[in-house]
């Protein structure tokens, strides 16, 4: 199906914005009924997320604190990527910068877009097993902690609300699709 | 348990960038280990989503053009809540504004951070049902079309990757818990 009659054209733009961390867009679009607007933007490069799975089920998590909702949340291993890095490489980096785990499988689980109206960014999930564990080597300025938690408690804390994070959320879903041989990857 | 080994304290800030619609904020830091670090985020006013079940058991979704990414996505109606507005008097407006229905029997499902890293927004999801049809009202700029699926056509869409706005992801899940009478609300 053609979208012309929901599809919004560029004019011209440019960054508003050029911080340590984040990269704001600002451009002139021309809309659908031929008017114009302005659309403002997050330049992100991508992250990975990586469900996490030991051999006896249980899957390991994080607790993050993060700033800009002043509290901690459980988190699955996460990291942005690198310029030009493979998605896969980048999981695997993320998984023993964070935790010192390595996995001898990794499966792609999907992608997710978390916040469209205002941000590129896009997650990669996998799914590793064959965990082996191993030194952490945390990024300057990073602080976290580890737990080892069941499936049946990440879908009580999703339904509760002790899980919120939208990565980690959808992981566990996903999680809990697997589990039920409802959903397989490959 | 206390989390002050993962606590992050503002030294002080500022706006560095107010723009129409972003606002980024970025404070100075003391980390857990006593050093100073920087952070930048969106200011954000927080949103509403809604989950619009037809008293067939089919759901209302929308496609709608997202700039940033260049594409269509499905999407459930949603929208940004304004400043003192209750958020289920939000959801109300969003889905006659978008959609055009009113709904008879309203429920709240969740609240998800979308985007922790780098943005303060929270979204509350609701479950709208008894929907009544009538005259959609768009914002001035605002195109999009609705459609009518089942839950099994979100969730293969979900599975498959053709859903990937984490809002829809998340509510196409919680509609299968609540099908399957394996969650509840209320």
């Amino acid at each position: 199906m053609t979208d012309a009659h929901l599809k919004e054209t560029r004019v011209d733009g440019e960054t508003v914005y050029d911080g340590h961390f984040l990269k704001v867009q600002k451009d002139r679009v021309k809309l659908p009924d031929g008017s114009h607007s302005e659309r403002e933007f997050i330049r992100h490069p991508g992250a990975v997320v990586i469900l996490p799975v030991l051999d006896d089920g249980r899957i390991l998590i994080e607790r993050q604190y993060r700033y800009p909702n002043d509290r901690v949340f459980y988190e699955f291993p996460a990291g942005k990527i690198d310029p030009g890095e493979d998605h896969l490489e980048c999981a695997k980096r993320e998984l023993k910068e964070e935790t010192g785990y390595t996995a001898t499988e990794w499966k792609f689980v999907c992608t997710i877009h978390n916040a469209i109206a205002y941000s590129d960014e896009h997650l990669e999930i996998f799914l590793a097993r064959g965990l082996i564990e191993g030194e952490a080597a945390l990024d300057e300025g990073e602080f976290l902690e580890t737990q080892v938690v069941t499936v049946d408690e990440l879908l009580a804390w999703v339904r509760e609300g002790q899980i919120s994070d939208v990565k980690t959320v959808i992981g566990s879903f996903w999680l809990d699709k697997l589990r039920r041989g409802e959903w397989s990857l490959d």
